[in-house]
Parts: structure tokens; C-alpha cells; sequence
């Protein structure tokens, strides 16, 4: 493991003090900013999603707004998931696309009001792209990174620790709605979301100069379930077949080879981005598609930075794009984008790091 | 130092195993790939760039490519500089502005030939917008990201390291300007540029699959010279007032306050994306400058993540957005983004992570 060299084109996060104060051993980088990816204890940070709960700097889910009188027909327009029947307080999982139906980010959009939406986007620039498409369209709509910055509180246990916030309310709460409120007087957006199974909630801090602060009173309202630290977690998200643009995507990956199909409405408008090439796409079938994978083996073998290619009769049918020990299932398993002609049962064999490793494709979730 | 942990999402580069044999230490992330920052020894590596030649892994200035009929039409769109007088074979610094004038990133654009443009960009997905662009305006362009990494010679010694590998004809590329020609067969062009003031070349490597080749050829060939392995070095930069887009920059500098105003040309076509809001910018005259700071003090007080504020008589005038030990001026030194009431010559305070330290203004470049 590398250092990671200090320069303000990386941002920190509103809780970036405190996570140092938690103990965090390293980061990523997501969209221009640190991401904790762990506090040097794998494996009970690991259990305490699964068991407990946990909270996790996430700041960097940044906001891409919309604002103004075309806001609504902005967020269609770069949606193919149809929204005339999103409600003010309600979030949708949108896979975005570009003209070619290529898959470039895949936001939770937030319908804020009539004329207010934020897209909690994946890693990368997509307030370039909602402004390049508002302006060469003429639409009034401003499109800004507002100063919101989630924290998430995951695991079965979160819910009782946001009732300790906020109260009963959020018990009410469905699945990706979400309400504007404060908490000790600091402004905030509390959503029953967050990108694991296990359950939870996101806090959406409105104001980056109290990111201690929110991070303690969660801490302390989090002690009677034992609450620590932790973050978006491979081995879980693995586990649960989360998906993750740019990790298991490339420059061609379409929804349709990702299990996003069911996210795509083909009868949107024409001028939505990417819907007369998702519809040839989905008249033609998708050439890959992403099964999981279970490996031989009783020993943890970790994924470095670049996929790994997939063989099958001697023949590249495709990648591995993640790979991590289940402790669950006490195996390694990974994600494949893999040619449509391999199966569910095949036998494939990767070419790992150190060896050559032979596995069982499966579909997706593991758990 | 924290650090990295690994993914897909943050591809390494094609010379990522030649750095790791040379001694990398740490990285920063560009463009979702690894650069490496530095490889154990700031001073040496430092002084190997001033006086003799170093090679760096710069493969994540990524190339955004634009191929077909409309190519020198987007290329102008997206360039508020004036493109006409570009040749094939020269390179030209373009300031790529949003349709607010806002600086959006600051890309070397290589004109391959007359329907096939490189921009060679700083860290921001500019294939998103580039591709935004062409489409929503119809034309007849492909962009796309090609495989082609760069590797930089850099030093007062690189031009005869790559004399040694090229011959005698590199002598007389001018600067920015390139040509493409094979290294032991292998494919790549050959440019005289790079980020320091130092002088030297960039091998822009069009076969990813031979990345560790290209590193130890250079190596072997910079031999005599006492070459050695190197990367962007941010003492060199900030003593030769280099621009880094995303650390000195936010989401709201336009090219007039961070000294690009002479790369920006008014009167080229209205259709040239942010032309209307830099006219008037222009006009109004910019609101901040970027401005030089010598601090007092002579022991070395590094960066860290996040902009300090710049005070003068007790109010906020700015930010400090990059600080770093000078080894020649034997201070420490760093680039203000401030307003155009202070001027060079005033004494301010910034607000550093440890202490307030005073300083005085001055012009850019150091050296």
C-alpha cells in the first residue's frame, strides 16, 4: 500500500478531521476527494455493517443541483428511467447515459421540489455534463455543486440509532425518500439509503463547516449499539452485488450488461440522452453481462488496481473487475463482465496477480 | 502519509510496475489513474530535475481524441483560443472554459492531423463534455479516449537523452510541437514539452502493453546522464509558477485570474464555447488575481489538503491554494487566488494548519 501525496486538487471532507481523530489508515479518491477505506481492522469493521452499525464519510457522493423553472426537464432529459411519477421527498436510482447509451454515472436523484433536484452521483464529472447539456439546450436551469456532504449510518442497527436523532419519524421513511430537517440546529437532508444491504440511513450535511460536530453527535447517539467507524465496504458490496461505476464499468459498459436494465423506461421522450441507442441495444441483447464468480481456494487473494482477464476453453470471454474474501461465505468471490455465451455453472479460469485461479460463474448477489 | 487502498475504479498506469520496481512511494490520483509522487528522496529528485534528467510516469494526462470531418470544427468549438494558425504537428496550451468562462481545464491540444485532434488534459473528465458537445450540436466526430500514455523526460540534460534515443532530429522540434515516429518498434509521438520550466519531452506511448519496455529504454538511455525516476514536481512547479487546474482553481475561476488571459482570444467565433462570458469578463476586469507568497521563516511548512485563508488588516482577501518548500530561494513559497486589492509588495497573514505565518505578496513566476 502506497502513500497518497497532499495537494488541494484533492479535496478532504467535511469529516476528514474526524476520521483522522477515528483512526482511518487509508483512503481512496471519488470524484476529487478522500474517501476513509479503512481503520486497520478489516475484518470487525466488516461485522459491524453486517451485525451492528457504522458511519461512514461519504462526502464524497457530491451533489450535482438543479435549479430553476427547467429543472424537471433537465433531470428527465439526462434520465432514462421515467420520473413523471417521482414525488417531491422521493429519491430513484437512475442509470445515466450518454448519446451512445453508454453508462456514465449512476446517481440517487433527489427530487428536492418542483424546481430542485440533486443527482448524488457516482465517480465522475457529471456536473460537466448537466451543464454542457442545460446550456446547449437553452434550458433556465442553474446547475451548481451545492455545499451538501452525506454521512452515512449503515447496518441493522442504524435505524435505531437515527430514531435516537431525529426520532420516530424515520421510522416511516421509505426506502430512498428522504427529509429536509436539522439536527442541533445543523441543516440537513435524512435519507433511508446508503450503498450497502444492510440497511441505514444517509445524512446529507448542508453546512461543511460542521462536519466534526455531526460526526460526534453521531458517534455519541450511536454508543449504545456500539456504533464505530467504517465506509462503503468491499467485501459487503461485493457480497450484496452493488455495482460500482468505473470500477466494474468501462468506455462501453451499457445498463443492460450491468443488471440495470429494469432501471431503463424505453417509452421516455426522444430527447432523453441515450434512449434511441438503449433501445437498439435492448432490441439487439447485450454482447456481456455481469455474473459473479466463486473462486477454488480456502485463502484470502487480494485485487490490485486493473481487472483481471477471464478464460474459458483457453479463450478470453472476459474480465474480472473486482474480487474479495467473503467472510460469510468463507470463499473469494468477484464480479465478471463476461461474454453473454458464458454461463451460470461454467467453469472459467482467471489469470490473477500471482496464478492462474479457477472458479464457478454464479448469478448475482452472492447474499 | 495514508494509504491507498486498491480498485478498479483507479486504473494504474502501463508504467505502474516499472515505477513500483524504481521505489515509488506514494501517488496522487489524476484522471482515475495512479500518478506516482515520489519515490523516497523529495531533495534528490528535486535537484535531478534542476541540474540533470529525471523520467516520470505521466501516463494520466489522458487523451481526449477527436476523429472525423468535424474534428477542427469541435476542436475550435471547445477552445477559446484561436486554432486557424494551428498546424498539423504543433501543439498549443488552450484554457478550456465552461459556457460561464469558467476554467474547466487546461489541455495541450495536438493537432495529429486536419480530422484527428489530441487534447492531452489536466484532471477532469473531459471526454464527457467533449462528447456532450459534439452531439448536442450534431457533428460529425468521434470522441473517444485511445490508449496512449505519456512518459516526460525532464531536465537541462533530457534533450540529449533523447537524442540518444531518437537521433539528432529531436533537436529541432520546436517547443509544443511533435512528431510521431516508433522506439524499437515501439508506436508513440514525441512532443517537446512537459510540466516543469526545466525543458524536455514527452514520449506520448500508443501501446499500453508496453509500458515497463518504453520505462527501462528511457532508463537505459539516460544512463550516461544519471537519469532517474521523477514525477511533477511540486517544488519545481510553484518556484516556476506552473498552474495546476483543480488545486489552484475552483468552480468559479475563469482564465483571466489565474494569468491565462493571453491564451484566450476574443474575437473568435460566437459559437466557441464561454467566448460571450469572457468578453465580458474581460471587459468588467477579474475580480481576483493569482498572486506569489514568500513567507517568512526558513523551515519547511508543508500543504496539506485544503485552501488556507489569506488575511490582510484583518479580513479575508483570499486563499492560499498551494505552499511548498523553495530549495533555491530557501523559503517557503506558494500561489495566493486573491482579490485585486492586494497587490505585490503587501504583507499578509495566512492561516496555516499549525500557526499564522506572515508573508509578502509577489508577481509569478518565482524563478
Amino acid at each position: 500500500m502506497f502513500g497518497i501525496f497532499p495537494s488541494a486538487r484533492l479535496k478532504p471532507s467535511p469529516y476528514y478531521q474526524a476520521t483522522v481523530t477515528a483512526g482511518v489508515t487509508s483512503f481512496t479518491v471519488y470524484n476529487n476527494m478522500l474517501m476513509p477505506t479503512g481503520y486497520g481492522n478489516p475484518e470487525p469493521e466488516y461485522w459491524r455493517i453486517i451485525n451492528g452499525v457504522s458511519q461512514w464519510d461519504v462526502a464524497c457522493e457530491r451533489q450535482v443541483q438543479l435549479r430553476g423553472p427547467d429543472a424537471s426537464k433537465l433531470a428527465q432529459i439526462l434520465s432514462p428511467r421515467d420520473l413523471s411519477i417521482c414525488k417531491v421527498g422521493q429519491g430513484k436510482y437512475i442509470p445515466m447515459c450518454n448519446h451512445d447509451g453508454v453508462l456514465i454515472n449512476d446517481p440517487i436523484l433527489l427530487k428536492l421540489d418542483e424546481e430542485r433536484y440533486w443527482f448524488s452521483i457516482a465517480d465522475s464529472n457529471i456536473w460537466f455534463w448537466a451543464a454542457a447539456i442545460a446550456a446547449e439546450r437553452g434550458l433556465k436551469v442553474e446547475v451548481s455543486h451545492p455545499d451538501v456532504s452525506p454521512l452515512a449510518i449503515q447496518g441493522p442497527k442504524a435505524e435505531a440509532v437515527a430514531v435516537a436523532l431525529f426520532g420516530d419519524w424515520v421510522k416511516d421513511l421509505k426506502y430512498f425518500w428522504f427529509k429536509e430537517t436539522t439536527l442541533h440546529g445543523i441543516p440537513m437532508v435524512v435519507a433511508r439509503s446508503g450503498w450497502s444491504k444492510q440497511g441505514g440511513f444517509e445524512l446529507y450535511l448542508m453546512d461543511s463547516a460542521r462536519g466534526t460536530e455531526l460526526w460526534n453527535i453521531v458517534n455519541e447517539a450511536g454508543k449504545p449499539w456500539d456504533i464505530g467507524p467504517g465506509n462503503p465496504n468491499l467485501h459487503e458490496r461485493v457480497e450484496s452485488g452493488l455495482l460500482s461505476y468505473g470500477g466494474d464499468t468501462d468506455q462501453h459498459t451499457n445498463p443492460y450488461e450491468v443488471r440495470l436494465g429494469k432501471y431503463i423506461d424505453l417509452q421516455v421522450a426522444d430527447d432523453v440522452i441515450g434512449i434511441q441507442a438503449l433501445r437498439r441495444i435492448h432490441a439487439e441483447g447485450p454482447k456481456r453481462h455481469q455474473l459473479g464468480i466463486k473462486f477454488e481456494g480456502d485463502q484470502p487473494n487480494p485485487f490490485g488496481f486493473a481487472w483481471e482477464p477471464v478464460f474459458q476453453h483457453g479463450i478470453k470471454v472476459g474480465d474480472l473487475t473486482n474480487a474479495v474474501w467473503s467472510y460469510r461465505l468463507q470463499c473469494n468471490i468477484g464480479f465478471t463482465l463476461i461474454s453473454t455465451r458464458a454461463q451460470p455453472g461454467d467453469t472459467v479460469e482467471v489469470q490473477r496477480a500471482s496464478s492462474w485461479v479457477r472458479g464457478t460463474l454464479c448469478e448475482l448477489p452472492f447474499l
